[in-house]
């Protein structure tokens, strides 16, 4: 990287949706009661939207209060770290909408019993990736340079 | 693991402390306009609070306004997920006691120029830990057992 290139660089739409298909566990932000709670979530795309399962409690709550969430997924690797946010509305599938959880790859890590599929219709999508620079990464001995 | 027990184990709040000290990266949410945003920070833990930097800009305009957050930070491996969750209170720190960032491990990715200090005192402290359940990374031919 030249100094006179910014380290964040700002993912397209697509590159954001590619990102969002590669990963499967991210976090929720919701409105409860006033405050601002924040879960950690194992989702899946479906076309332009997310998905993840839930059981009875604060989310559901919280989503069928007020429908105002945002999430985020990122990935950190030595030298970048990306992060990807959807801000959007989430509502509880309901009837027959549900069935759309079968055909998705949706994988909760943990085998708790949940009952209800929610879905995140996007109002934005953005996403940034910064090249990061750790330089306590490098505070070795670098020979007889 | 027997079938017995529940995968999902709630930490102490000196496990949570722990696990916070141990990491530098996490995601704030916080409220902005009525709306809920979610940004992923660096941060550092200054004796029972949390502390990150941010320049002028939406993270801190939400704050002044409105000083209800919550913070998370996690660690997945192939076996288990680690999640900590801060709810609390966010204010900028003012005059001389922006001087504790100097003796904490707060240190930024990426070199853009951050000016501001932000303290988070805690209101609730929870923490989980997951036992992870993926069977499809055990789908493979187990020989003629």
């Amino acid at each position: 990287m030249s100094d006179h290139e910014s380290p964040v660089h700002v993912l397209s739409t697509e590159e954001c949706w590619d990102f969002l298909r590669a990963n499967e566990f991210g976090r929720l932000a919701f409105h409860l009661a006033g405050e601002v709670h924040l879960v950690p979530i194992n989702y899946a795309v479906d076309r332009q939207r997310l998905v993840f399962l839930t059981a009875e409690g604060d989310k559901l709550l919280g989503v069928s209060m007020n429908s105002d969430v945002a999430f985020e997924t990122d990935l950190v690797t030595e030298e970048r770290a990306t992060s990807v946010v959807v801000r959007g509305s989430a509502r509880e599938l309901e009837g027959s909408e549900k069935y759309v959880v079968e055909q998705l790859p949706l994988r909760p890590w943990v085998n708790t019993p949940k009952y209800s599929a929610v879905a995140i219709e996007p109002v934005e999508v953005t996403g940034r990736r910064f090249d990061l620079s750790r330089p306590w990464l490098h505070d070795r001995p670098t020979g007889a340079r």
